[in-house]
């Protein structure tokens, strides 16, 4: 089992109810180290603020959610966003910036146009990561977002950019991403030196809609032990985080409640 | 752009109005020289009848749906039940058998040993299909699918399953299944002479559901043309059948209309 020492709260997990400071104040309450802060919730609180509370409060943050979205507007939109974004993770002492690329180009079905517009974007901002001392973590989302979120499917790819990109980036590894693929254990141990963060929760059978419709750990079908236990022999003993997405469940449930559980589940499943 | 004489109508597109003789007269009104059926509408209708309808129909069939699912039922269970989906294929004379070999076991988060039934019910029936002549046609199903329909989730995959399984078995290539894959240019490229099936729809932008939210052709974002001159140029010439699931839209429209709109889009976008 894992230390329950690695435990990261991803704010988006409590994102319907608690803002960020209350997240702030429900980890430090619950005896969670870590977090995992989204950008529009820095943006409402402010960055400097923000930075000073999570310090004062004891947490580390694990991983800026998020970077990327490279091909859903102009090119040096993205890489102007992508630079402020760089420069927050820096200000919260952030171990990465967790980067999801984008989907397809607009009008477009052109996959290979849209992974290349996606590597542009991050060889120019990775002097400024690079300068900033900020690792940017490429997270490969599952295959049934390639069309609007993440043209990067599967943690191979995200390694292959990774040898193509150099030093200063490596991956995040979600479960709920990657937990189908034949190749995941071998890719896993490939990764050795270049995992940056891992999340976790459940992919429930029965699962009802594309982004929003995760488990909990323990409520659904992956070996997330199994993985976490790959992950660790690959060398990566950072923070985990519970990145849970659930419109019908999490996110209609009192946040203390959510934490209280997800503690537990993490002691039992991860 | 696709030869029109290839395109096979899948009766899973029609199926909430037309039963199987329905789709053999619905065919041959329109013009369509092959048919996909289903194994319930076959055993509905009566399969000596079906076989006999559909060649005085002028018809040939593509490929029979489905054998597999090994991973739902007892052993025993699953190896009759695939003999005698292998006996209807040769009934109909069809070019192959598509199997879609199931998900997980129950209550099992076991993916190596789910994988490992597949693969063990498959080389159980494997000389029975061949001594009726029946081509297996391994389909790989999106990695969305993995949990509850199919373990086997790439092309590069199921390549691996036929490698390890030898003659008699190839693959049948759907472009919903596939497109999303880094790998599916180089993986069609290795499927040569393995082939025995292609199946086209569409992905849609918003998809709502994770089964029965098919697009037709040209109302989404694959590059179907692209995969099905791949798919060509590693030899494949056989009928290319439209399979569309869809609970939203045209499972709702009158099949004459839908059988039309088919043909314009097939020539259009395939």
């Amino acid at each position: 089992m894992a230390d329950l020492a690695r435990l990261s709260l991803n704010t988006a997990t409590v994102r319907e109810r608690w803002d960020l400071p209350a997240c702030i104040e429900g980890c430090a309450r619950h005896g969670i180290g870590w977090i995992g802060p989204w950008r529009d919730g820095l943006a409402a609180y402010g960055i400097a603020r923000a930075a000073r509370h999570i310090r004062d409060a004891g947490l580390t943050v694990s991983g800026l959610c998020r970077g990327g979205w490279w091909t859903s507007v102009p090119r040096a939109q993205a890489i102007d966003d992508n630079r402020r974004a760089i420069d927050e993770a820096a200000t919260l002492g952030a171990r990465c910036l967790v980067i999801v690329n984008g989907g397809l180009l607009p009008d477009s079905r052109d996959l290979a146009a849209a992974r290349a517009r996606c590597l542009e974007g991050l060889a120019a901002v990775l002097p400024h990561a690079r300068a900033a001392g900020v690792a940017l973590a490429l997270e490969p989302l599952h295959p049934m977002t390639c069309a609007d979120r993440s043209v990067l499917s599967t943690t191979a790819q995200a390694l292959d950019w990774c040898d193509a990109l150099g030093d200063g980036v490596g991956v995040a590894l979600d479960v709920y991403h990657i937990w189908w693929d034949p190749e995941v254990l071998a890719q896993i141990a490939r990764a050795r030196g270049r995992i940056l963060g891992f999340h976790v929760c459940d992919w429930l059978q029965e699962t009802r809609d594309l982004v929003t419709d995760r488990g909990m750990m323990g409520d659904g079908v992956i070996d997330i032990a199994g993985l976490r236990t790959a992950v660790d022999a690959a060398g990566y003993d950072g923070p985990i985080e519970v990145e849970i997405f659930s419109t019908r469940d999490w996110w209609t449930r009192d946040p203390d409640e959510v934490l209280a559980v997800m503690k537990a589940r993490f002691e039992r499943c991860v």
